[in-house]
């Protein structure tokens, strides 16, 4: 106990490297982002928490003491970035004949914020090799684009309509954001969501 | 030279486990498939060729034999099946009217088939964490698609109209092959033809 409490007056002196009280959200920020991008690039069985804690900047048991294990920190890394829930919420609530319009919107400029790109790219490309990620996947999808779609339809309807919705939006991330294929990475969003939104509009609510 | 003989001559007794003239398709195969595992979860980094040796099951001088390196192994690794060409071109010549269709029942067919979605899945998961990869995947892309749009096209609104063909093929192949999220993983190939298939048609020729 003694030597725990030298250790937090040490960092209080180490400023930014250890985590007093008052600067935990930005040590842990700090943490979570190099966590993210080890979890992409390595996969959860390739990370460890030494690493994470070398490209944080910070001592490795500050990782443990904010995340307490690796699974601690694969959950943290995976938490969708905060205003995406109200993001998603907003273009869910939008009139259902605009909604893939606002839909395809609120990818877009989710994307286009840096903090919040690391975090989906993350996500994304985490989820391509690890199961718990997956599953972290599919929960924000069941609970943020199942809502999207109308609520009027019947469950298996409804399960087709945002899996297809899913897929343009999935894609169009994956081709504007991680590949940046051609013309597509390249157009202002307004453009690109002139194009796509119809796509995602006939999903939700056109004849299929 | 005189151990080099002997390696293959002992290689002769442990059937499959060495690489005898004769075998080379079948162990070459093997040494493939397991770098396309290894590729899709750890990276290029975080592949070792001794490990991939042993995952295929064969002596590590045999990866090094058939592969040279590692950056050999890549390469072969991220070849694009054999029949994806002829796939891709047999939907390309399609007119240009039931074009669409013609490539998303090429994309379902192809990955359906467990050896060629076997390679699709590990290129996919590679190029998100490796440009050597997603460089291939552009290649793949530029080759392919862009032949499958209509040639009467200027460069530009060609390489946005495959652009967007990309983005629904990609997203399709990650929601219902990667991902299998909800009934677009589980219903069966034609209805979801079907309903992808006017998407890509718009892409391709529609009013944008």
């Amino acid at each position: 106990m003694a030597s725990r409490k030298e250790i937090s007056t040490e960092g209080e002196n180490k400023v930014g490297r250890r985590g007093p009280r008052g600067q935990r959200g930005e040590v842990a920020d700090r943490i979570l982002s190099a966590a993210r991008g080890s979890f992409a690039t390595h996969g959860y069985a390739g990370t460890r928490l030494r690493d994470v804690a070398v490209v944080a900047g910070v001592d490795p048991s500050l990782v443990s003491y904010y995340f307490a294990d690796k699974t601690g920190l694969l959950a943290a890394a995976l938490e969708p970035p905060a205003g995406m829930a109200a993001t998603a919420a907003g273009a869910a609530a939008t009139p259902i004949r605009r909604r893939g319009r606002a839909l395809v919107e609120a990818l877009l400029s989710q994307w286009e914020n840096p903090a919040t790109s690391e975090v989906f790219r993350s996500i994304i490309l985490t989820a391509a090799h690890e199961p718990v990620a997956m599953e972290r996947l599919r929960v924000v999808f069941e609970t943020s684009l199942l809502a999207a779609v109308a609520d009027n339809l019947d469950g298996e309807e409804r399960d087709l309509r945002a899996g297809l919705v899913a897929s343009q939006m999935i894609g169009l991330a994956m081709a504007r954001f991680v590949w940046r294929v051609g013309a597509l990475a390249r157009l202002p969003s307004e453009e690109v969501a002139r194009y796509v939104a119809p796509t995602v509009q006939r999903y939700l609510s056109g004849r299929l």
